[in-house]
């Protein structure tokens, strides 16, 4: 199903933090579906957490947490959302950390909530609760493929990548999991990511180098443009690598690097996991006057549900393309300059038709599983890149037949 | 197929105005394809075109065309948008408005053209220029639903409407017919309207009150977000009445909520015949600080491919609806002032699910064929109201199987 996607990679653990899981059955009996991951005392947590204006109350009680303490407890339901829940939910919420702090003896604002499933309904508090010992006495440094399941709702596959790099002679280790079958589903709660390291970084610098990563990998992905209520993505450092980053240091940047291609992978891996997915897109606009304009006119394309019928019908249909980028709104834009490609196939050339293009070579590219649009817009030097599926009948119908 | 469309009404004929037919065989040998809109000399001309950046190329030849003249005839070809088609395309609009101004002695610039259909094709101008005196000898007052006929493209219904008022004891007609299946076909150059009365107003002020019309008409559907390179509002005052219309004048504003009527009327018409259209949708958000946060919620809900699935399986899914308009980018939103309608069933109220609200009385709504979304975001006089319609499998069909 998923486009390009296997099973999960061999997952590194990381030094100081441990995950269990158990099954609190949350919405079904027997599901696995609660998720502990532990990070030692001393380490540093940073997170971003959806834009949307109506958040989740687990994410307005992870945020209350986050700025009164550092965490060292992340504690993961699916099955619901524990949105648009009103007081009660945010009580819920609550609750679920003060019992898992009494159980392991912490502060409750060191418990982070977070939910993930169906929007509007009560948290089963009772049940997690009492789930959190099976939990709790599942943790261990190799849980990351467990956690990885135990997060999922309609997601097809398991998400999850390890990367490693050497600091001063030593291994550092990034690992990560998520979960999101494409930043689409409101009700669903969309994407859940838990990253950690085991190098250590200071907790703003922590938060700088989450926040460029996620903008370059979560935020230039979409499937249909919906955002979610619940969204969240956290990275712990814990330290246990011997290895200490500081501000402007050239090993800094190596992190970064790897900490980005983590987020990228497990962001592809959301895309190619979307819902009905057939293909996997990647939109590129190179020769912008600015990134904002870049963007604009990938997201243009990339949401386009003309260009994404086509992509799905594997059809060059390159008007719907030229008249996406049209519609984008970038402001005294010369149609006269720009070039469009599918794959390595100019099919426009200075706004017209390319007279060396010929439907068969557009056909070929368009038959792949993976395609790559480009736009040059001829008026700049800034390029953008964004992910994104097609849209298909199976689209329709797991978003039409969800809740029946 | 058309939500709630029957045939055509009786639509009255405007003195000055003839319409003829014609089969040019532009796409298809056969096809009534080509039609004239000749208006009475004197007449006054005003017109919108699509804001696309790639507009077509009888966009820009009837836009240099109206600037330096007042049009006699509109010279309409469905089955080819000449769009993309470069310097040639524009050759072939002016080769089309040549040929039929000296068919009829007057100027080039005299002819307004318009295309709609197939981006990318070459215009077959030799086609067209042979079937010019079939046309002409076919114009007539009473050619309006053969016109009507003539425009469309995948439109399973044609489109027209009539609208008397009497103004100094004199009837007044405003007739219009119009193409399209839903704002939403680059390449089937989605949209046309020609409209026409027999009232005279001076021609800046016609533009004004069709600029009006249109922005709260044609302006205000989606069916999913794209808009077309071809797009094109036209409106012809012929005076035939007698009844003149001045600025600040009771009778304007009558005339203008007439013609205001006959734009509502097609537009609403475009939607119910969109793209695998079931329902047909009306979003209106109140309450909001300004009318663009009203536009802004009320188009994050109709683009929303999360809602318009929703609406297909009629699922009271209130949690996408939600969440559309916690994603669309308000500031300061205060969720906790929102309430949320479906038809007159409250769904949320205050930001979270009502008491009251039950899945029976939702589902009772959403069962229906025509159905009312509305918001309420308590923080401001300002309304705005958008149509659209829902997201079904034979939209995707439709989109991908379009040029196979």
């Amino acid at each position: 199903m998923a486009v390009g996607l296997t099973d999960l990679p061999d997952l590194h653990p990381v030094a100081g933090v441990r995950l269990g899981v158990a099954s609190a059955g949350v919405r079904k009996p027997g599901r696995t579906d609660l998720m502990l991951l532990e990070v030692a005392r001393g380490s540093a947590v940073a997170a971003v957490f959806t834009r949307n204006a109506f958040c989740a109350a687990p994410v307005v009680v992870a945020r209350e947490h986050l700025e009164r303490s550092a965490p060292r407890l992340l504690l993961v339901n699916s099955g619901n959302a524990n949105a648009g829940t009103g007081g009660a939910g945010l009580e819920a919420a609550r609750a679920c950390c003060r019992a898992l702090a009494e159980a392991v003896g912490c502060r409750p604002e060191e418990v982070l909530p977070f939910s993930t499933g169906v929007i509007g309904e009560p948290l089963p508090v009772e049940r997690i609760v009492a789930a959190l010992g099976s939990a709790l006495a599942d943790l261990s440094e190799d849980g990351w493929g467990d956690a990885a399941r135990a997060i999922m709702t309609t997601d097809t596959v398991p998400k999850g990548i390890s990367r490693r790099v050497v600091l001063d002679g030593r291994p550092v280790t990034v690992t990560g999991i998520a979960k999101g079958a494409g930043m689409i589903r409101p009700d669903m709660a969309t994407m859940l990511c838990y990253v950690a390291t085991d190098a250590w970084v200071a907790p703003a610098l922590l938060q700088r180098c989450l926040e460029g990563a996620v903008e370059r990998s979560f935020n230039r992905i979409t499937v249909d443009g919906d955002t979610s209520t619940n969204d969240a993505c956290v990275v712990a450092a814990t330290g246990g690598a011997g290895v200490r980053l500081e501000e402007d240091d050239e090993r800094l940047r190596t992190f970064a690097t790897a900490l980005e291609e983590v987020c990228t992978h497990l962001a592809h891996a959301i895309v190619r996991d979307g819902e009905g997915a057939t293909k996997f897109v990647t939109v590129t606009v190179e020769g912008g006057a600015s990134r904002a304009e870049c963007l604009q006119a990938a997201y243009a394309i990339a949401h386009s549900p003309l260009v994404k019928t086509a992509l799905f019908a594997s059809d060059p249909n390159w008007g719907r393309i030229l008249a996406a980028v049209g519609r984008a709104g970038i402001p005294d834009l010369d149609v006269g300059r720009i070039d469009i490609y599918l794959g390595d196939v100019r099919i426009v050339r200075s706004g017209g038709r390319d007279p060396d293009y010929t439907e068969e070579r557009g056909q070929a590219v368009m038959q792949r599983e993976e395609i790559a649009i480009g736009v040059d817009l001829g008026r700049g030097p800034y390029v953008e890149t964004v992910w994104t599926t097609d849209l298909s009948f199976d689209y329709v119908r797991i978003n039409a037949e969800y809740r029946t």
